[in-house]
């Protein structure tokens, strides 16, 4: 039997690492925040509590086991999600977004103001870098691995990666895009962050630099995946969907969103089994990412 | 003679470490910046742009010569001084203090937009862990040291640190505050990051840790003493001071200011001596801090 073929239950599978990453979520928040004002502590808390995907994380946990590795990756894999858990206290921020809800409860400034929620949201990001830097050292990494993950996790958060995608994403609002330059900023926006949170795993692992390379371009494809998939969300209905309603938005803008997610997760598929990669739990996410809104 | 004694031009000390750290500062951001879209590239640049006072790396670079220290420690002290830059543009955001001028020109919101310079200098967080990461490995700094300077950039920026000051500072505006309140405050927003800079300068030199902790303690009076000149500018005018005018701000909250900047100050090169350290420049710096704006 090829292991393409391998039946998986994805469910089962997004079950178990779900709950695994909340057990080390609440365990990292509640090591690393021990010293901290309760004022700023609550708002962290409140900003990473669930219920919530926990793509990240989960992906950092498939890649460490389809690179071999061994140890319980989820601490430092929190890392990854509490950038991510930040980036969405600032997207809701009345002068971002304005959202007023955010996992069926009220966003981080709806609840505490606006000023003490982006403050809050910033501390996360030296938190996170604490987070993996303590983690790494627990997990008994070696010095070259953890300078490489510190690394992956900066370029994947900051101005080359996610953060500078919000960036191009401000300055491209209410003109047209090309489709180059809307893969352009979410390459950055999204996908940086899912790359890296792959790196983090492969490296974390151990894995030789051709297979952290193919780990790093299948979370990149799985993120644009991702993006794609999101983006049917908001996309313009067609001629034909306004015809039959708003149950149905295929077409327009909602068909090359499908198309696009599609191709993308044939991608994160084709890179890993280039470099010899076959992991069922990887190719399970990278079809879901394409397939559902996450 | 007793090195108390020793003649310290402290002007032209600062004069030459300013321009050492302006001349790595520029290196590291054309280094760390060159695959980051102009976009968040240029607000970046701005925001760290002079005419700027750069105490935090001057005094990493003091710390490091003190323990003994050999290398050119600019760059790894920049990450310091990028983590401060962030904070004034947040500090200055509309939603914040409103502030449309620093160091003589427009804030960043003011020229780039309020949204644009938000994410703009979140993205400067995880910048400011990569330059450290980076510039630590260049200077072969062994895999424990680095970990040991993660932490402190972490732990000086982070919900213990700076950021949870903040959060604080904005809890208690409005309210009467109790001196003690007032240093728990400032110890968090101001102090943190400069007894973090201190650290890093400490490790870095590979001090032993009983002189970690003396100079961290050196800069987190330091910090203290520097919160409390700031104040002095911001302090109510005593009924002796609105008798002689604006010229004078002397008296009531100013003159605890001024004694509490000196008691601060003292305790700063206290703390060196008792542990055995008698540093000039050290001892400039935090008398300095005292007695006027930085």
């Amino acid at each position: 039997m090829s292991p393409v073929q391998v039946a998986f239950d994805l469910d089962a599978y997004l079950r178990d690492r779900r709950e695994r990453v909340e057990v080390a979520l609440a365990s990292v928040l509640a090591r690393h925040l021990e010293g901290a004002p309760s004022e700023v502590a609550d708002v962290i808390r409140y900003a990473c509590e669930g219920p919530a995907k926990r793509i990240r994380p989960i992906l950092t946990g498939a890649v460490y086991d389809a690179a071999g590795g061994r140890a319980a990756i989820e601490g430092l894999a929190c890392a990854v999600e509490i950038i991510h858990c930040y980036s969405l206290v600032h997207d809701d921020l009345p002068s971002m977004d304005n959202d007023s809800v955010r996992r069926g409860k009220p966003t981080a400034h709806v609840v505490f103001g606006p000023a003490r929620a982006a403050r809050a949201a910033a501390a996360m990001i030296p938190l996170a870098f604490e987070v993996l830097a303590e983690e790494a050292r627990a997990l008994g990494l070696t010095g070259a691995t953890r300078q490489a993950i510190a690394l992956d996790l900066a370029q994947g958060a900051g101005p080359v990666g996610m953060a500078g995608g919000q960036v191009l994403d401000l300055e491209a609002e209410g003109r047209l895009q090309t489709p180059a330059e809307e893969e352009g900023i979410n390459l950055r926006k999204t996908a940086a962050l899912l790359a890296a949170a792959a790196r983090i795993g492969a490296h974390a692992a151990g894995a030789p630099d051709s297979a952290v390379e193919a780990f790093t371009a299948c979370g990149r494809a799985l993120g644009l995946a991702f993006q794609a998939a999101d983006d049917l969300l908001d996309a313009p209905l067609g001629p034909a969907d306004e015809a039959t309603g708003a149950g149905a938005r295929r077409g327009g803008g909602a068909g090359r969103m499908q198309s696009l997610a599609a191709r993308y997760s044939d991608q994160a598929v084709a890179r890993l089994r280039a470099a010899g990669i076959f992991s069922p739990a990887l190719e399970a996410l990278a079809r879901f990412a394409a397939e559902r809104d996450w």
